[in-house]
């Protein structure tokens, strides 16, 4: 149990013995997400949402797979040469991460965590490279607008008009090829994040919904660790968009932490206001093209060398808001670290 | 990069360095399982398939969390021991795990492995256990009969013929505790499989679609530590049903490997023909409840001294059925052994 001891790190954190390495990521999405704040840091933006396929559901899955590949392709590596694929995505039966993985033919994990899929992807990535049963891992996931509209609301040929507090599911997918060894930002820690539910029942506004769990995950992760807001570069919510990022500043400062200028929300930073997208971006693969464009791309540059990024996922289905059900949510978070930093100070913990 | 070698065993099969133990086991079905030949081996049979629950989707959510504070009571644990809960279903958006996940209230990993989550979980468990992020896991998985039939083909009200060729979705959970130390039988190697499509489109015929996906797992994992078919014994395929068991047994035929007696399958085990179950029983609940309650009490009695699951999943959602695709499947293998058998003549491997 000596390994267990030097691992586990306060209640709910995890601290990797040899932090694995992000050998290479990738971020494919959409033209709207091509034509917004971050437009730069995407690997491709492909001009037709439908990637030349006949339905939604199978644009996605091409964004899945096309995200995976060009990770591979970066890493310099072949399928064959990765030990297992971890993916999931929001369609029922993540069919897009099971069709992705049946034309990558490498062994498949297949997950469900929501738009927090990409955190708790990393984190068992992780924990599967750090515990040495795997040299090489692909994470990937998904989410694409018009599937996501037809399946959870209204297929969008309907012209339903959107609530004030509705957001926008992000079309695209982000992939990161993780490494026991190698050059490139390493992922030191991950906090798996329990349920939280306040009892929020409205299907547009998952960003309240959403909030307290990524408090819940945020606070827990910072007591783990005896660290402040302030011991990162760069904090991250996953997509709480604008309203549930404010209420997450209301209810961290509660619980005593003051967050400032280094906390952003990846709903918030993925469109511009003039792109009519409601209060911001949401969907599997926000925080994982933010995490695998703009976040990567911003290590690799030096401009970030400790990020915590905390994503959120609102876990309901259509039939459980139309039973009367409230809407139960999660965050998990991950830290990366530039590679030289890892052990600087960290002595502690 | 040494652990690394100890670990992997061949190209798919991981080996645990120290093998997890199952702490508790538990199953909790319906009244139709409650009938069938499998029946005195359930912790519970609950005569009300909707389990005093007004909709079918709660009362899965309800076999679900019983199932795993059955497993947890049995193990003496309160949630707060357990270090996370790795769960799955079939319902769109796992939404049966994500609710029970909030009534425990322990660090939640959402899965979807389709019926072969059992082992998916078991497996990820294990390694989680064994790299040393975890003293204690939480594994469950649930199906419904009238759940699943509402959302993947028609509400049981409408009272449709089934196919010749169809199968029972089984009622129940099946949920296990299991820790980095501890009596009990343990998981000893764990084999998860790639998705695998040999074009079969019809959804009324899951067993044909999913045999070789099985054959794939099964093939590769005997190849990986140089056994045979008759070095365990019994072993269990997940839900192939009567036209996927004899699929299977022709394909590893072709391969070069005999069955014999000590091949079965949970979905033929679960119930008797007069049951009016077509082919057998398929369903996450179908080899979670025989592993968490047939093989589990046959190996702490002494009857099975070493068990090999495959547990079975069919990747499709509705939708991709409609849209004309055909039916991608996986398979996970785990070995669980009596804890004295583990060092026994298992040098090599």
């Amino acid at each position: 149990m000596a390994g267990l001891t030097g691992k586990r790190v306060g209640m709910r954190t995890v601290k990797f013995a040899n932090p694995p390495s992000i050998l290479a990521a990738a971020s494919v999405v959409g033209p709207k997400e091509g034509e917004g704040p971050l437009s730069q840091y995407f690997d491709v933006v492909v001009d037709d949402p439908m990637f030349g396929e006949s339905t939604p559901e199978r644009a996605e899955t091409r964004f899945l797979f096309e995200a995976g590949r060009l990770a591979l392709d970066k890493a310099k590596l072949a399928p064959q040469g990765v030990d297992y694929f971890l993916a999931g995505d929001l369609l029922d039966q993540i069919v897009s991460s099971s069709f992705a993985a049946r034309r990558l033919g490498i062994p498949y994990v297949g997950l469900f965590g929501a738009c927090a899929t990409v955190a708790e992807g990393v984190s068992l990535g992780s924990m599967l490279l750090d515990g040495g049963f795997a040299s090489k891992v692909l994470v990937a996931t998904s989410s694409h607008y018009q599937s996501a509209e037809r399946q959870f609301r209204y297929p969008i040929e309907l012209n339903i008009q959107r609530k004030g507090t509705a957001q926008y599911t992000a079309t695209g997918a982000g992939a990161a090829v993780l490494g026991a060894a190698g050059d490139g930002p390493v992922v030191t820690h991950a906090t798996i994040g329990r349920v939280v539910d306040f009892g929020i029942k409205d299907p547009n506004d998952f960003g309240a919904a959403m909030a307290p769990a990524a408090v819940d995950t945020f606070v827990s992760h910072l007591r783990d660790l005896g660290r402040s807001p302030n011991d990162y570069d760069l904090v991250l919510t996953g997509d709480l968009a604008q309203v549930g990022k404010a209420l997450f500043g209301e209810l961290v400062a509660r619980q005593g932490y003051q967050l400032g200028d280094n906390y952003d929300d990846c709903g918030v930073m993925l469109y511009e206001p003039r792109q009519e997208t409601g209060v911001g971006g949401s969907g599997c693969a926000c925080s994982a093209v933010v995490a695998c464009g703009y976040v990567a791309k911003s290590m690799i540059a030096g401009k970030f060398r400790r990020v915590l990024l905390i994503s959120t996922g609102a876990l309901l289905s259509p039939l459980t808001y139309q039973q009367g059900e409230s809407i139960p949510a999660i965050a998990h978070a991950i830290v990366i670290e530039a590679a030289d930093v890892v052990d600087e100070g960290d002595g502690a913990t």
